[in-house]
């Protein structure tokens, strides 16, 4: 690939920007498309709908983007959550690190690699892009120090950088914790495995234990119940005979009342009943309280139905937090407690999974995990044959012609590959959202934290070390057995294949953007609502943001940032850009389009800070085998101490501040609790704890508002609309029962029908 | 090597036994040396140490064998603590395996192996060793079902034996911890890194916060006094310049007294004055508990010498275990917390270290471990050329002559090499314990467990891997560096070196046990002071059992078992009789020599299962590469299960009952603390507590008995004289300060017998 092929793709894509981004400014003004721009703002905030038509409605404008560049941190904040602003951070963050690695790289390092041999420079336009590489440096040359000097600007750069962000990220999180509204999740664990006994019910079994070893702090429990599919048939069946029978003797109305809410708290999620009855206040109705504690019912009625799992809830937030770190009973396979998520931040589907299972599904999750990646690599081997034109000559004869002409000889060489795999990627996400759902996780920023973990593995497996080594994973991984040969290995692959990661930045980094900010899936959705069944489409339309798509994509180009930056400083520029769009567009989108439905308190910023120190180790660990085979012994024994250094900053940096995103100091949680008595708001949050965990309303509002994992998974990730159907447990499971659910749902109505022209 | 020069090696290594053993019932009856061999019972029990003169005392008897074996489990663990049981379960465990793999293999497998090929067998005398090994079975060879047979029924028979160990193992821990006796370090935390602050010392800053955070269950707390060598010999100076000022004007006795009592008490020994004085009791008396929490005294006179550490003491077991699992402030290096060790088990030396030096300390004595184990190649290969007899002769002609000779030969191939490797394994566990102080542990027996895991590994590494594989470091590194060549370079090397093993355990197995019962350091030292010195020698004669050197021994010896049942089963036997052995000696050992000082409760166990799955799991992978060679599909395509089944039984081993070794459960500690307030004990823990954790009396009586790191390290481990003389921390960093000591020592033993003199 030359320059010229560089500058046509750069061009196809800034213009392709362009038009999209102009495309979204006249999009958002429209009316019919509010649900799809300004989700969180129509969920959240109040905002009129129906403005009157005006000519510049039709006008592009940059004003979002003034907008999304003026708001305060404070604001997204409060308006996005501490995770949004952790992830707007690893954004600031790149582009500070890789603006000092500009400086230095294109002013001190391009120049160098330009003129590192003794060789007659052609037109700029037709130079190929390895001149600007550290190939073109000739070995032994004497100017390989430059390059190891710019290694230790962009090493200790990042590490101050990382350093005080990982400080103030820890400082908003404690804040975060502290906050004044009262956190209820602080007040709950989740108790999991409670022994099964023949004489007791598990609620009774918790009510001893917790009365008998927390007396003084024990407050109230809640029984988790099985949610599984069938499960919700039944009950669906059971109400719905409950409802015929209550339709034949109108005098039994009074007796049957309260059996349906028993049923419907638990285990049997009736949203179709819900859902359909035309008075929803009555099932999102305060519970009954004396329902919740009273075991007769309980036991009697559903005892089959609770599973081995509980929330208990504590007087103090200390108690409970006291009560989720020890160790409960002798036997580490009983009484298992952890520190309740968020009651919206609960993935009930997973709550029943026994105890004693987690474990084999965590091994089989992270095999099947393990077998998805080198499967993955069939179409990327195939992406990476595209880019080499011959090859593809050879495959497709039919071609031949085509590919002669230069402007698509330019765009398959420079576009196209990029764009193939970046396709694939896309189903990505969403398997690894399964695999973390079949993990056992138990709250759904567990789950999103966790399948962001395997993506970003999958990432920097298939996407740079594959497509760098060799494009198969056996040769890989024959590749990567001898770890002495690695480095050699890298760096002869990397600066070859950095023309490669420029395309990729260039395609995938800046159309991914530009696809996210229109929202295109969301968009022909909303149009297929509005043009083709005539209707508004779902009322309550909001996203929730893909951080494990999108916190992977910005950590891996960051590491192509970083393992480039000395070898082929030519893709600093590009990356600049990228991070600076980015900046705006995901603020833009914080800001109008997602909703934060659950917090995980800046969980993620650990995974971002060793994922940076990995990359800065790998590249020096390049940089070495670079030095190495440009026989420069100096550069190579400068690089050593560089890499203990940055691995013992690392490990400081875990000591120092790791345990704060594990856990909560005794200080912190005790002084809340002081404030809360001083306030005099304990009654009041012990009154809320009851309802908080309210298994049915928690599902059902989960339901018309989740995300499922099947569809969350690519960036414009839209609530399709089969997960809006009344299904709690919207996983693969519920697929093939759809039919039956109907088919009692359609009954349910008739009777709902029947009973409300019933005269009273 | 051939069957006749392995029976010369047995019957030298039987006849040595023999003679050793028989030696050992005639000096055990000797009441000269009732020090040496009765050490425990000398200390704990009072036994008769004037026999008269009979005739019975020159003739060897097996009483003591009888004895031995005839001593129950309780008897043992009264007798010498949970640890001991622990470390005979694994030469029982042992036993068991290795009988039922001996079983198979001498029967089913070594048959194979001797008529594996078509070839015309000799004389057996004269048959060299390898017919004995899978190396003489054919490729190809249909019988190869049989190994992988032996290799099912070893690795599930070992699976079967280890979970009902890790079961009886977890059910004795908990019975020691909830025995009737308090454990008074169960109300006991460590808390280190306190904050330094200018308005308030070390100890008014503990006490603010446990007062404040921890105020319904925090009792009272003891500063830790920094007690370095030069801190010591200040302190020595300031009381000995006091002594001098009271000599001088004896009006002012009543007010020095206390001065004396506070300084011996903050970070100051003054072991010095305390051996010469006439009145030991004076210091060994109870300190008084006005001084000890009064922060005036502290704080004036003593400001400078409390570090950052202090033990805090609770009402409850629970609270304090609360207390030290949670993290206590929102600054993780602030405010650690750790359960306190057992008074007699704390590693006083290391408590005033800095905590964040800890990590780095941690870090630095891992890399150190690593050099050491990589230095410590040099004698090994020298070692591993011995047995190579044209090597030898090569390198020095002159021995040409000597080792024409058939039997000379015979020795030196096979006793010499082993018993050279042996001597210089010596120097390892002293070094590992240096390592392990040097790492900042807390307590004696984590040093000893963490001293006996470097002490696993470097044996695992430099006496099996770079032995097997090679015989130089850098080599093995090589063959290990690429992953997937590994089980063909075992398979190949492993039987090839089986002779070099089966000698091994006959040379270092039964010869160390021998030397272990007979205690020839101990025996000497006590001669020498009898015979030479004309004195009864230090009255307080008694050693602790060196875990860190046999647990890795009997751990190795398995390791062997497992990877060469298979391939030359011909070890099996001489494993066994050595394990037999072995049960023998300990068992007698634990009655009658060692003093248990400090328990770890059996935490020793899991590194033993880990091991032990480490070994089964390399032998799998071992057979794995054997079938390869010998192109045997089924049988490799049956090991690879094996190898996987055993990973996930040990994955839920870990999960079952690891926690169980890490921590206590709540239920317990709270069964516990009822106990106590039902039995009315409370005030009396509460007033024991106070005194169980005094610095300095711990110090000196630990310090006139127990061990240090640099004379612990051999088997034979003896009390070295110089430890008695009077240093609290009798590391290395004492040795060049021990002529100004004796200066001070000398002067103050001077101003005692002026003032002893002088008229009251």
């Amino acid at each position: 690939m030359n320059v010229a092929a560089l500058f046509t793709s750069a061009g196809i894509n800034i213009a392709l920007c362009v038009i999209l981004l102009s495309l979204y400014s006249i999009l958002r003004k429209q009316p019919g498309n509010v649900k799809v721009y300004f989700g969180r703002r129509l969920a959240q905030e109040c905002i009129g709908r129906n403005d009157p038509f005006c000519f510049d409605r039709l006008i592009p404008s940059a004003s979002w983007i003034v907008k999304a560049w003026a708001t305060s941190e404070d604001e997204i904040l409060s308006v996005a959550g501490l995770d949004a602003v952790v992830f707007l951070r690893i954004v600031v963050f790149s582009i500070r690190i890789f603006s000092i690695a500009s400086l230095f790289c294109i002013f001190l390092v391009l120049p160098l690699n330009y003129y590192g041999k003794d060789m007659v420079h052609t037109d700029i336009h037709a130079e190929s892009l390895d001149v600007f590489t550290i190939t073109n440096v000739k070995e032994g040359s004497k100017w390989l120090w430059a390059h190891c000097l710019a290694l230790y600007v962009i090493t200790l750069s990042a590490c101050v950088l990382l350093y005080s962000e990982y400080k103030s990220i820890a400082r908003m999180r404690l804040a975060h914790i502290t906050k004044d509204k009262a956190s209820l999740s602080h007040f709950t664990i989740l108790v999991r495995s409670i022994p099964r006994s023949s004489e007791e019910s598990y609620s009774d079994c918790v009510k001893r234990f917790f009365t008998d070893y927390h007396a003084s702090s024990y407050l109230s429990h809640q029984m988790v119940c099985r949610s599984g599919t069938v499960q919700k048939l039944m009950t669906d069946a059971e109400n719905m005979y409950k409802k015929i029978a209550m339709y034949k003797s109108p005098s039994l109305n009074q007796i049957c009342e309260p059996c349906f809410s028993r049923c419907s708290f638990c285990g049997g999620t009736t949203n179709s009943f819900k859902k359909l009855s035309d008075d929803p206040e009555r099932v999102e109705e305060k519970p009954n309280l004396d329902h919740l504690t009273s075991k007769d019912h309980l036991n009697s009625d559903n005892g089959e139905k609770e599973c081995a799992a509980a929330f208990v809830f504590f007087k103090t937030r200390y108690a409970a937090f006291v009560a989720s770190q020890v160790l409960q009973s002798s036997n580490p396979m009983l009484w298992v407690t952890n520190l309740a998520p968020e009651p919206h931040d609960v993935y009930w589907s997973n709550l029943w999974i026994p105890y004693k299972q987690l474990w084999i599904r965590k091994i089989a999750s992270l095999l099947a995990a393990t077998v998805f990646m080198l499967f993955f690599l069939v179409p990327v081997t195939f992406v990476q044959g595209l880019s080499q034109l011959d090859k593809l000559q050879k495959l497709f004869p039919i071609l031949k012609g085509l590919l002669k002409k230069r402007y698509m000889s330019s765009l398959v060489t420079g576009y196209l590959p990029s764009v193939v795999l970046m396709l694939f990627l896309y189903t990505v996400p969403p398997t690894m959202m399964i695999l973390s759902a079949v993990e056992g996780t138990i709250s759904r920023s567990c789950r999103k934290k966790s399948a962001c973990c395997k993506v970003l593995y999958f990432t920097i497996w298939n996407v740079f070390f594959v497509s760098v080594l060799s494009g198969s994973a056996i040769d890989t991984i024959n590749a990567i057995s001898s770890p002495k040969d690695i480095p050699t290995q890298l760096a002869t692959a990397v600066p070859r294949r950095a023309t490669f990661f420029i395309t990729y930045v260039l395609t995938s980094g800046w159309a991914s953007l530009s696809s996210e900010v229109i929202q295109l899936f969301a968009l022909l959705c909303n149009l297929f609502y509005r043009f083709v069944l005539w209707k508004e489409g779902p009322s309550d339309f909001t996203l929730s943001f893909p951080y494990h798509t999108e916190v992977p994509k910005l950590l891996y180009f960051g590491l192509l940032g970083f393992t480039c930056s000395i070898l082929a400083p030519l893709i600093l520029p590009f990356l600049l850009l990228y991070f600076f769009l980015g900046y705006i567009v995901y603020r833009n989108q914080f800001l109008n389009v997602y909703v934060t439905k659950y917090e995980s308190g800046g969980q993620i910023w650990p995974v971002v800070h060793n994922t940076t120190i990995f990359s800065l180790v790998l590249s020096q660990v390049i940089a070495l085998g670079v030095f190495g085979l440009k026989h420069s012994p100096v550069a190579s024994g400068f690089t050593i101490p560089l890499v203990i250094l940055t691995l013992l900053f690392n490990e400081y940096c875990r000591q120092r501040f790791y345990p704060i995103f594990k856990s909560i100091s005794a200080q912190d949680l005790i002084e809340m609790d002081r404030r809360d008595e001083v306030c005099g708001r304990t009654e009041e949050i012990y009154d809320q704890l009851h309802t908080a965990y309210y298994q049915v309303s928690l599902m059902s509002s989960d339901v018309s508002k989740a995300e499922g994992p099947s569809n969350s998974g690519t960036t414009d990730s839209y609530e399709a609309p089969a997960s809006k159907s009344g299904l709690a447990n919207p996983t693969f499971e519920t697929v093939p029962l759809s039919g039956l659910r109907q088919a009692i749902t359609w009954l349910s109505m008739l009777t709902a029908s029947q009973q409300k022209n019933q005269p009273k």
